[in-house]
């Protein structure tokens, strides 16, 4: 804390009385929001500070700089350190008027950060341990893309995280695959406090985690997190390591708060009238509430100038650099000009040929046009690479020290390869796609909920998608899955029914910047099913076979199921029932298109049947509360594919045994 | 591998030809099934054979001996081994037909091991990492036993893990969370034979698991996992340490198999017929296919009665033990006969008092009657117990050395906390509940899907459930999570409307001796909604109120919107519109009544609107393709709750709004 003799308002302030400056903001707009966490960031405030006025690089004036480090607070709910710290830098993302609406409607300073809602916030966070798991893909982005542009891309990622990020299971997903990359442009900082919301950290956890980090492959050090002095030291170490570094800052919760400093009850808002007065009282705080000192709003704001003349010798570089159009063409989400040439050949070439194949083998096939088109891609599997088709021939692994390889190695770590994924596609310049089984999208969903919630482009190919996995039996078996990704907002949920629709989900899913998208894909082999060229499943749904007069019935169903709702609706026209069939590939994009079309494939047939080898949750939207559905109703089981289709029930001939009896 | 003179059909076969005849049967098994995996059985022959001989205290006659160490495949794709090991030692589950129908509809040996499908396995298993940290539940459960009952409880807990299983996240909060409550009698066996699906293990991992564990506060040693004396002096050294232990067993893969030995291609089915056969001729293994020599048989089965006269001898223990029955009736997963005394006695005093309350209160008041009433419930938290209303008080931690405590600080392990209640679930004689936020449940549903699969009853109390939340924004606010959970099978979601539903919530829920539950509570609260008694909650759907004349308008809810529900029928009636309200507290009990109920709470008014603070997934099975909907399209944003329900238009006033317009 300063002394009142240190002087607040002195010419030139000194490192503590600016890191007080990001302490009475935190408590004092939690305070007012009745809501909040000021613990974090009146803890960790000399460790920000050191950082953000001696080693980050960054510049307020362009926050999309696309060579500056990034910093991620990974224990989001301290989020007013963040935005005192752009606010006292000069961002103009958040004004004080926007400290003052700390978690107000409409505000740039929600409870939690937000990617793309306050410029500055480099990722959205508070779901513990995965802004760790994402800084790692911004690592990787960055490693990558130094390869490939040396001159214009090398920075560091920098990290905040708390004693839960530590304890939650990604981070050691994390950790290390980071360790394994030798990551040494990332740097976490700890906030080594000893307390979680149920108390001191101890009652749930004695883990030596630098012991740990360092069985990862990390370089660790712990240092006093409140000696500015001996956190620049180990910042400056942590610059000149070859690993990623952890750096364990021991802090007081809450420091400077007074009676509820280093207090385990201080995390979140827990601070009466008269703490805050006493807490100034201890910092020597005189400033009114919602000003700054002008001397150190003058020092933080030079801080965050610090970088602008390298920033703009960047920019002359990348003006000058052969490649740089490419680059910000890159950095923006564009994709390049000829993008969709070999594969809207390809498509053209498949209508003709009408192959059938298993669904995953058709993505891959789509990957094999794609990869070598769009430089941008960059790939990868949580150890199934065999079974996901998604290593394209030609690439090379991404690994130390070929980081300019595009197939990333993810392990078995489906959650982390995910979250990293999300780290690459916010530090932008690189198109991120990996895949594993569907089954295992359990483990991924968090971070793929994130990256929807941020608007950001990841393709997840999520092979073996139904009880056509066969023999591995119900724990590799999604059945609910389906509906569970289809329930969730700003995510597109593709379930291609054969080669060409695989292909064309590849492109609407590359051409949606703001949404990440699922590739549902099966184990099993089935027969095209498409006859007609026109991009359909960009539409998200459509009628792939007409009826042959005024349909009595119309068949609904996706993916590997519509091939089986093609052979009973050519069952039921030779008895006379004419009957159409409507492939449903993506709702999400079925829901963007208009009512009238809606409804031209809904249709009026008088029955209407869903087949679907999973639940019936959702169905209901295209077959009302009086449709037959022919699908899963519980787990699945083990034994090879075509008994289990059998078994359950979900055949040709029995959905025209139920559309009969509906009809009779 | 035994040579030709070491005897196949000795009299007396050595510890090698016993752990041979694991071998073939394994790669026999897969090379029939056409899929599957011979090389991690094959790998850890040595090491469960030394295991199922010598140290697992287990009876083939009493599978359910409650005193039985407990053995998890935690790499279930090697299921193989177990099958083998079930077989051999003389489990009647798996004879040697089941062995030839490996992976077929019908056996008893399925891809993965399940539980409940074959007796001798303890817990279903495949998802990987998940084997473990229900272990981490199974001598969890065991220790709080121990403390109970010390002369009726005390065995160990054995883990056999692959690379895989290390590398999930999850294994993390599984380890951290053991060595934290020194769980000693939890014995991890790591089939350390660095190979993964996609090649050597180093591709993806480099860590040094020794000293991750090790920082973790386990006890660890490395040991060839072929030299039958070293094994069984680590399992011996095991057996004596205070801590949980972990042994490196470094194995070849696929030991045994000829040419494929150590090969890392030979972790699935990849053995031609000249494998098999040069695989048969190195271990000199000349019995027919599907057979075993009678006296490696003998052998094995000799291993396997060596418990007999201690399982007896227990028995009388138990026979004789004052609370024989109380632990007997535990251990069956029944109730005590007064379990809901004090819980309808609350639920009649609510009626009356009709008070309004958050509904996490709500269960927290339920739970404040029924800890007490129920000695085995166990409860925790992720480290919310203050937001999760889960801590009765009188309850002390469970925590070394004080084992009898029953409630649990899982620490910010949502993953690992749902997994080990799946194992206290699994063990027995435990009632397991725990909480985190709704958001949250994303990471723990892995092992909720899990808990589904096996049958068994796990209480999640999810706190926090939609954009009531409030300030702290969409990262913490479900929309998706209901639809998530509705369709996955066996899981039964509480949504309850105030302190009587959620009452009732809970004892539906502990009523569902297979099914585990998720109980979906709000933080802010909400006025009172039931007039009458009569557990209607167990109905899974009602008529909360009804119409004062032949309804024009239904409307169906859940949860907090009940009442907001009620308030616009109240409305709609005060104009003249006939309006009835149905509560759905929880889907899944309303589709296992008969068609008649559902029809009549269905009902016929021809305006039906669905209000939930949620997506509308699935909600069209109770309004069908032309109801109203109100609820969310979108993540939530930041800002006091009531003030999100405004802008999100989940009022009284937009439903009365979009009525009016729709019977217009």
């Amino acid at each position: 804390m300063s002394s009142a003799s240190e002087g607040l308002f002195a010419a030139k302030p000194s490192p503590v009385v600016m890191a007080d400056a990001i302490r009475v903001l935190s408590m004092e707009a939690v305070h007012r929001a009745k809501s909040g966490h000021q613990g974090m960031p009146m803890g960790m405030a000399d460790v920000a500070t050191v950082l953000f006025t001696k080693f980050l690089k960054y510049d307020p004036k362009a926050p999309d700089w696309a060579d500056r480090d990034r910093f991620i607070l990974s224990a989001g709910h301290g989020s007013m350190i963040l935005y005192s710290l752009l606010h006292l830098t000069g961002y103009k993302s958040v004004s004080m008027e926007d400290i003052k609406n700390f978690r107000q409607w409409g505000s740039s300073t929600p409870g939690h950060p937000e990617y793309g809602h306050t410029a500055g916030v480099e990722c959205t966070t508070g779901p513990l341990g995965q802004g760790l798991a994402t800084s790692v893909g911004m690592a990787m982005a960055e490693r990558h893309l130094n390869a490939r542009f040396p001159e214009l891309v090398d920075h560091r990622t920098w990290v905040i995280a708390g004693d839960g990020c530590l304890m939650e299971g990604v981070s050691h997903e994390a950790i290390s695959l980071a360790g394994r990359l030798k990551l040494n442009k990332l740097i976490v900082l700890w906030d080594d406090n000893n307390v979680t919301i149920d108390g001191v950290a101890t009652i749930a956890e004695t883990g030596d985690q630098l012991a740990r980090f360092k069985a990862a492959g990390w370089a660790v050090k712990a240092v006093d997190g409140h000696d500015h002095g001996k956190i620049a030291a180990a910042m400056r170490w942590a610059t000149q390591q070859s690993k990623p570094v952890l750096i364990a800052c021991k802090t007081l919760i809450s420091k400077g708060a007074g009676p509820k400093e280093a207090d385990p009850h201080s995390h979140g808002y827990t601070l009466f009238d008269s703490d805050i007065e006493l807490a100034r009282q201890a910092m020597g705080w005189t400033a009114e509430s919602w000003t700054v000192p002008a001397p150190v709003k003058k020092a933080w704001e030079a801080a965050g100038r610090k970088a602008a003349k390298p920033r703009k010798a960047w920019e002359a570089k990348l003006k000058a650099h052969p490649n740089g159009a490419d680059f910000t063409r890159a950095m923006k989400g564009e994709l390049p000009a000829d993008a969709f040439t070999a594969l809207d050949a390809h498509i053209e070439k498949q209508l003709e040929l009408k192959a059938g194949d298993a669904t995953r083998s058709a993505s891959g096939a789509a990957l094999a046009q794609l990869v070598p088109s769009i430089d941008d891609m960059v790939g990868g599997s949580a150890d199934l690479t065999g079974s996901n088709n998604t290593f394209v021939k030609g690439m090379t692994a991404f690994d130390t020290p070929n980081y300019d390889g595009r197939y990333v190695h993810y392990g078995v770590r489906e959650f982390g390869m995910s979250a990293a994924m999300n780290g690459m596609a916010l530090h932008g310049g690189v198109i991120p796609y990996s895949g594993t089984f569907f089954v295992f999208s359990d483990y991924s969903r968090p971070a793929i909920r994130l990256g929807a919630l941020m608007n950001i482009r990841t393709i997840n190919v999520l092979t073996h998608d139904s009880i056509g996995v066969g023999e591995d039996g119900p724990t590799h078996q999604p059945v609910e899955h389906l509906a569970s990704f289809r329930a969730m907002p700003n995510l597109l949920t593709f379930r291609p029914a054969d080669i060409v629709e695989a292909a064309e989900s590849w492109k609407a899913a590359l051409l949606s910047e703001t949404t990440p998208s699922i590739m549902v894909l099966s184990r099993q082999k089935v027969p095209a099913v498409r006859t007609t060229g026109g991009n359909l499943t960009a539409k998200g749904a459509y009628e792939i076979r007409p009826a042959s007069g005024e349909a009595k019935v119309s068949i609904f169903s996706s993916g590997t199921e519509v091939s089986v709702a093609v052979a009973a609706a050519e069952a039921l026209e030779a008895d006379g029932i004419p009957t159409r069939v409507v492939s449903t590939p993506c709702w999400a994009l079925f829901d963007r298109q208009d009512a009238a079309y809606q409804a031209s494939v809904i249709g009026t047939a008088p029955v209407r049947v869903a087949v679907e080898a999973a639940v019936q949750m959702g169905w209901e939207k295209f077959i009302g509360l009086d449709g037959i559905f022919v699908g899963m109703s519980s787990f699945g089981a083990s034994a090879p594919q075509d008994v289990l289709y059998k078994q359950f029930g979900i055949t040709k001939d029995a959905i025209v045994e139920k559309v009969k009896a509906k009809l009779a």
